[in-house]
């Protein structure tokens, strides 16, 4: 008799008529004899028409109170599946963070999950029952109810799933599982049966959003396979686990981008100790995350160029930041692009093969792409390019890696 | 520096604006200085948008889950109104049953408050912070989630005060306080300044929607004066308090009438011992309560008829059981009676005069109006009569007690 963790996203519960399927569909595998935790988001559109409401009231929400107010959509769609689960004989009880004690640190809309009293749930397993649990939510020391930000049920289902030592952590969602690339970018975007969570990992933070990042750093912190599937169609879907020898011998398992980018560059600023920093001082202060840097000096020696990029959010406020900044160094000029976009490829297979890098890059010039940026990492090489080439970027990759097929290009 | 609880109903909160304007008559009161306790009830309408998404889902939603689910619109209305009152400057904390620690028993729906932990409440007001309590909802031992039934938040509001020894529990509204009788029915009514706890519970089960009965169980228990007022409109409002002198001195205090009422008959059932109790615990089992209760015997001695009213809701459900039962006993016949009503005479002046109940049947019969049966207690003379009286009933008894004056008649 396993012990699964399932999670349904809001899409899979956004109407009275879903949410009896989704009933359903936990009834079947109740039946199977597996002992089952649900974890389920808002109904879709819920979270957002209640911060509306808070917006109306007031263009900057209390956070602690706004954390309140948007956890009653989870309370809300976990009540009606409970619901709709005893309704057609499946005893089922729905939880809630502070029910579960799911605790989370005091950071309102992006708590961190610190521990699961798993007693509590499993007491819920053992007497037959399903567990309805809250997703996204959290409940501190103090009981006070936090949020995990967007995306955040996932991490509660594989913190879930981790506190019970659960066989499997099933996703469903409307996407019915993890692609070589974005489907809708390039229609030779193959499903993937399996991928590694270091893959996976970079594959979300490069803005392929099918799970939340930290859902993924805790699936591998504790070892929990994580299943992605479609809710309502029948696929196989993609399991998320731990590294094997198949994985590595695929070159690139998946090619990752992101348009919510941008770039800013100071020109002509003292090239000495600490200036650097100085600048990047300023924007954590901020909050405002760099992603890729880069430094030239000039031909005497004693004015520096630095570049670096930023999420498009940030733009305004970085720029009107560093321009302050550059006033003080004397810099000679403060840029700003925002047509820029991050173009990555990802695969356990690189720490072992060589001339990766160099057949992006070659790819890439054939098609007069120029690379305006690189970052690399083991398993990842990111260039910056101009926006308008994206997609054309992603397809001679995807051909050049060999992704359509199964296995890819194996060295 | 008084402690004061205030309780907000569901159409003082219904919109944003409303919400805004409470935020700022709350924050007149904290700048007064004294110490706030708010009870906010659920958005006008969201309980029953709740209870009709459930009803959609199912006809008969789980009782746990209904309250997991219908909690959520007092959430909702304590996180926007915290929101609020932080917004134009004044510190307020939002918390929930299980924060406030309002103990319940289990019962779903209708459940009791046993406890309040006042120190989570009590710390929340010594720092300085307004307290901005769900109502309605509470929970138990096992953090079960729990509502109080229909005007539920009025029973939380004076059990706060009771816990917090609060010097006042004011209850906000859409009327201006308790009145002789309802001025819809007949525009003589008058406001009265003042009424006793007994004589405000004689109302509330009458029929007077103003305060849940058990909220002002709990004001005697405990002694909470509570100040019935309108939200919107300036009125001095009710208050609800112990008796005294002054109250005796008025013969009778209001007049309240029930529509909802229905009447059963059962005509030549067997007169010995047992025979009654045996149709009244079947009823019992059904959970429907009885009301009046006339029963005679025949000319022989032999069989007996019986009436009893019920609520007009238990009609039809009671009738099934009674006409069952009457077939067991061999009765003559099974009536049902619909089209009855309640009117009753209330005040604690009753007590030391005579003649009350005769100068009510007086009047009544004066225009031709019928006395069914009739029911009395220390404080109260209630009479089943034709509701298409019920409208002539109220005037003639309100002219003929002298209710539109002030003090009423004085005995």
């Amino acid at each position: 008799m396993a012990i699964v963790v399932q999670k349904y996203g809001g899409t899979s519960v956004g109407s009275i008529d879903k949410i009896r399927y989704v009933a359903q569909k936990v009834a079947r595998r109740y039946k199977d004899g597996d002992k089952l935790a649900v974890v389920v988001s808002a109904m879709a559109g819920q979270t957002d028409r209640l911060i509306e409401l808070a917006k109306e009231l007031t263009p900057r929400p209390d956070p602690r109170e706004l954390d309140v107010l948007v956890s009653t959509g989870e309370q809300i769609s976990i009540a009606l599946l409970a619901m709709a689960l005893k309704d057609i004989g499946v005893p089922a009880r729905s939880l809630l963070a502070h029910q579960v004690m799911i605790k989370t640190d005091d950071a309102f809309h992006k708590a961190r999950i610190v521990d699961i009293e798993a007693q509590s749930i499993q007491k819920v397993l053992d007497a037959g029952e399903v567990g309805v649990v809250a997703g996204f939510q959290g409940v501190t020391e103090e009981k006070e109810i936090t949020t995990l930000g967007r995306g955040g049920s996932d991490t509660s289902a594989v913190a879930l799933a981790a506190a019970l030592n659960a066989d499997l952590c099933e996703i469903y969602t409307d996407v019915d599982g993890v692609y070589t690339t974005d489907p809708r970018l390039y229609d030779k975007a193959r499903r993937l049966d399996r991928i590694s969570y270091d893959e996976m990992l970079e594959m979300a933070s490069l803005g392929a959003k099918v799970l939340q990042t930290r859902s993924v750093e805790l699936a591998k912190k504790f070892d929990v396979p994580v299943l992605v599937k479609s809710t309502f169609e029948d696929s196989k879907g993609t399991m998320v686990t731990k590294e094997d020898r198949d994985m590595e011998r695929v070159v690139v398992s998946g090619i990752a981008y992101d348009k919510d980018q941008a770039k800013i560059t100071l020109l002509g600023i003292p090239d000495r100790p600490g200036v650097a920093a100085s600048i990047f001082n300023v924007l954590a202060q901020e909050n405002i995350n760099i992603d890729m840097i880069i430094q030239n000096v000039s031909a005497d020696g004693k004015l520096a160029d630095i570049s670096f990029t930023v999420s498009l959010n940030d733009f305004d406020n970085a720029m009107r930041i560093v321009k302050e900044k550059g006033d003080e160094l004397n810099a000679r000029d403060v840029l700003g692009d925002t047509t820029i976009a991050k173009l990555s490829i990802v695969g356990v297979g690189m720490r072992s093969h060589a001339g990766v890098a160099a057949k992006m890059f070659n790819t890439l010039s054939r098609e007069g792409i120029n690379i305006m940026m690189i970052s690399t990492s083991e398993i990842k090489i990111s260039c910056i390019i101009n926006e308008k080439y994206i997609e054309l970027g992603v397809r001679v990759l995807h051909d050049a890696f060999e992704l359509d097929k199964p296995g890819g290009q194996v060295g």
